[in-house]
């Protein structure tokens, strides 16, 4: 493959949900992908204005070919902010967020932006009394695993390459405009037993759940009693929805019918079962 | 708080390591501490030279007070160039990477850098038929949950969070020289169960046996069906790790004696057990 | 105790949620109470107004003191059939329902009757492909062990009782408004440690997430494809609901708080916590 | 379907065993046989005579087609009386009952009337200082689960149903005369792993032993420190039980082999077993 | 201490039971006891009367002081025969052996042997198309760790121990007449949790029901389709009941109130229950 | 079967590894082999040179045709004394012992001893502040079902039986050499499952890093506050490793491809798979 091959992803990460820590390596598991390259700026836990002014123009001096946003609630007004940067670059970008984004998708439409709305990538219990540093990495881990196993982060993955790809092949990129809730995991999820695809549809309605009691938690109660009860009651939620799935990708491995799927070195997809077999280029015969 | 006494934490990423991931939001976990910016660049999960070269220079530009170097095996060219940057540049810099590490104490101790080596954060059962980004992201939500719970994120932390103090007071910082190993989380972690703690180190002792696996799967093993069942072998133990890790957790919540540690809005520290009592500043009578 | 003084309460139930086939068994859990008597007419999992116009009239015919319905949506024609009869016949009558009675509360007041909703006592997943006799029982095992160790049923006996104390000591009961909500389980249940309860109200959570995916599954897919996914990944959650539950009730154990609170033979309400010593009255100082 | 082709199941509970709360769903699980009532009328937890006495004749008063008597214990006096009741009515006749069952068969036989006992519904850990209504609730949803999952509650609705079919033909039903022990599960459970059966017969095995003990702790016993612990252990073995047998479903499900047997319209049985596949009628080919 | 007061123990095993393969090791865990000395002479698996004759007058070479037999049914002629030749040594003997020993109580009392029966430790699944080492070997790790935890390991050492400190006193000992059932577990473990006493009760009921299973599957069915599923259901259960036992020991630890009786070096008794702390000679003050 | 032919294996014990206590019935589990007899004679929990020098000679009284030596540590005084004794006895002699058994490799060829070394058979944690009778008992278990499972057990016993079957063939035996590392069970162990090999694998990982950890609180620790935290450690893996391999079994049991190899009467291998199937001598076609 030759050097002007090479196609650089951009990605902008202000604030954190769970599909943030791991996305730059989702494209790129074996480091080994050798049609493109991939920079990452955060400008860390924190997303008000001055953050994302000071750090985004960070990730444009790398001259990408594609950029990506993730952030939390994608309304606010630092991820707003990269948004706008983004749509008035002229490159093609793709915002990654969580359920709040789903109120935006017009303005979204509106930007050019592709979009991927993960409404079981729920907001953190961030309470001070509840959430330390220790608490905020357990419960990233839990719902790191549902969205790794219920293939949120596959889904995610794949439609990222389909734009590297077809910028590789020169093609004007289709953006992705994708709402993943409980009817796209049922739907597009890789399980081959029915019930492992049942776990796993149930450990995303959990996170969704897990959405919705720190929400109240969060912006509506009050009252440390009131709410340090609901922080805790969501992570265990999180907690367990951690258990659900993993046994969802058990029960896959009991089988021997675990799909893994790939990138070859030069980006394509390849997918394999059974364990000890080797992946086969998809689209080949294997 | 005024304005000038904000530090800027610079980390810069290349490769990955279970440390890598939430580095930066262990530092600001409820993103609203007063003291500290946190601005990240990373090269993905490339770690090359030229990769380095790159990327590097960006996280200078941000002018940060501390630079933080989070890699695996940091003897490897790209970490090494990285390593070479700061400690010419004169800032203080701290490097966290993984049990490869201790071969270049001696260079690190010359290089003037701070260093945090985990042997209990390994490496990835990096072989593609068996390593894709599902895999991957599973991999680490385990390994996450043994640094989390094992209290190794939280010593990071208050590495980094010495240093910050340090600088915020304008003194020269001391810089960190810490090898965390099994007897480290026996000696500094801080469950009140000491059964507790005896799984958390057995989580961690685990961790440490995913390293010594994957290397021979990784490194020295060339057929297929002699590495594959050693990294599969290898998550498998990740796994388990990961939920005696969280038994170890759960012992505290049964007791109701969770040590939670969050910052205060000037970056200090608080502490707190009892789930329903707010948290004090430590050093305060509670 | 005299014979007059003996109260008779009617239960009648048509259709069946998972607070139903325990009912009149929660109120006189050893047999033993001498206050009063309990009697049960039920028209089977059907409750079309015709199997309550035949089946109603009979509970009636003992004669009681205090009228309980159970159904599902008691906005139904059979359920409500049932709601304006007790409503005119004078006598004191409480209704006992899941969620979708919340859309027929001012109805419920106007009549004055006493209500009590559950918004976790989740629809089934009553899909010919998925439901056969032995699915069914395996759902109410889970909803009731949820119910139960939440604190629902408690609460649920603790009104009727409230009822019947009124009733004895001839007063003009106050009849039960309330539903029961994740906030109820929050405020009301009796955990003496905080990580038991927020499981238990996680567990109430997710039995409010099988309601709503049931929901969705029953009467807004229309093809198997999509629905059997969905009432199966309801059962799944019902399940780990369950599994939670235990582990709250666990906790409790494990530190020998477990609060019990059985009727004196008169009808009292006793309470104790370690299991070797006896239960005392309540009021009493123990 | 004609009217008066309809058939009326009168079910009589009095007391409780597990397979009491569920019985009348077990034959109508979803509320659409077109072919069937069900009329349950209940004297509650107690059964003693005088309860039987006033609430027998309701059930005979909606003319039912087939009499079905639930209790423990069926000779003491109030079941005694329900059973007299029914035989001298001409009309047929089931006891579902438990373990002490096996004392009367005889008396059953002569009495014309059809049985089920089952020696794993054990009796409850009846005991002031341990039963209270949380308690009583939890006990039932385990052994619940037991009797469901191990094939109790299908073999006693297929049973019934036999009974329901002769009686729709036209022909006097053959009544059932079934102990349902250990050998029962082992030959009449229809599990395809051999291993899930092997479970559930454990699971059931387990159950038999709760009545053992219970019954030592209830009868035997007087003193507080010694039934204490018998009934707490009891309850302890019932709560694995179900786990046991959740277990062995729970391979079916990870084989995907789980069969499922939900009744047509018609009230005539349906088999099927791939979670996404339709049932069948019985008898023909799928 | 001098020679001459070193006792010595003589341990004849003929068959095997869950109590034999650990039983010298229980009495000198930490292989520093200088006080006795033990020898062991086995016929291996084989207990027929050639075996023991062949076997048995090595441990009489040994000049024990105390004798000490472990077989199961310790009335077939092999043990028989051991039981014979040890009453007529004059020396003192117990034997340790399973449930059919009760029927033979008579017989060692008149032959003047201390015994101890225990009726938790059962019978194997001695089928040849079930049971090879390593089922036969799994099996005893479940029964081993059921009598471990519960007490019953604990109580023949301090029988034993019991004799062996008489001995050592120079006074005629009293030899243990102890049947072990669900009451000794009752009332002699050491549970400071009543839940974790319940859990090993139920454990320990388990194993019974073991024995009582596997006694119908080896004796009386005779068709491998009716017992092959009777030993798979006892495994089963000696498996839960090892996860039961272990539970009960996690609680102990969640309390940090597991007792430990280490030996002294001179044979005494220690006690001790903080994890963190020494033990203490019995009937010292701690 | 002459009596001629009847091969006697003499089994010498001193000290305990996880592999001594079943030893003898490995090879003989239903206790119906007709080609063999074995005794075993054994110094107790002790492997002093005078414990040996008292012991041993019995063994060879037997005039066996094998012997078998167990302990741990072959290289200290006591066993060392075994093997000299063993090897200019003249007879074929095989040293089963753990991990330091390595260091002595060259010795043990030069004396003419078969010799199997298992890696994955650790120390106890044997400080006298944590390993009591139960403690000791509990760990037995442990490791017991680790190496049961893993396959440790059937490589010792296959070994064993190879030399039985030279002898018997009136062949001079070639004697074991093995090894038994990580790579062992990946490459001998029959899982049919690849990720039921791989969990079985991590547990023999887990056996041998408690060995490790063992290792250090044993013998180079020398202040309870740092060997206590370590030997409860090493315990907790070993109780996480029997229930991984445990998962491993399970697996197998799960698709009904549980390999088992019982012993036929006349000592040869038999094979079987499915639970229900009848085994068939290895070789045959089945």
């Amino acid at each position: 493959m030759e050097q002007q091959q090479i196609k650089k992803i951009g990605i902008f990460k202000c604030g954190n949900i769970g599909t943030s820590p791991l996305l730059e390596l989702l494209i790129d598991e074996l480091a080994d992908r050798k049609d493109i390259k991939v920079r990452t700026v955060t400008s860390g836990s924190k997303m008000g204005a001055e953050d994302v002014e000071e750090s985004l123009p960070k990730i444009f001096e790398f001259n990408p070919d594609l950029l990506i946003l993730t952030s939390p609630n994608t309304a606010l007004p630092g991820p707003a902010k990269v948004r706008e940067t983004i749509s008035s670059s002229g490159k093609p970008g793709v915002v990654v967020t969580d359920a709040p984004g789903k109120r935006v998708k017009a303005e979204l439409e509106k930007q050019g932006l592709g979009y991927i709305i993960i409404t079981g990538d729920p907001l953190i219990g961030a309470r001070k009394e509840f959430l330390d540093p220790t608490e905020m990495a357990v419960f990233n881990s839990n719902i790191s695993k549902v969205l790794a196993i219920t293939g949120v982060y596959r889904m995610v993955q794949q439609e990222i390459d389909k734009v590297i790809y077809a910028l590789e092949a020169g093609q004007s990129p289709i953006l992705p405009k994708l709402v993943i809730d409980l009817n796209t995991i049922r739907d597009n999820s890789v399980f081959s037993n029915p019930y492992a695809r049942a776990k796993a549809m149930a450990a995303y309605g959990l996170a969704e759940k897990v959405a919705e009691i720190n929400t109240q938690a969060c912006f509506i109660e009050k009252e440390s009693e009131k709410y340090i009860p609901l922080v805790a009651c969501a992570h265990e939620i999180a907690q367990i929805a951690a258990r659900l799935a993993e046994e969802a990708r058990e029960i896959e491995k009991y089988n021997d019918t675990l799909m893994r799927k790939p990138h070859a070195k030069d980006g394509k997809s390849k997918t394999k079962t059974k364990l000890m077999a080797p992946p086969t280029l998809d689209g080949e015969s294997s």
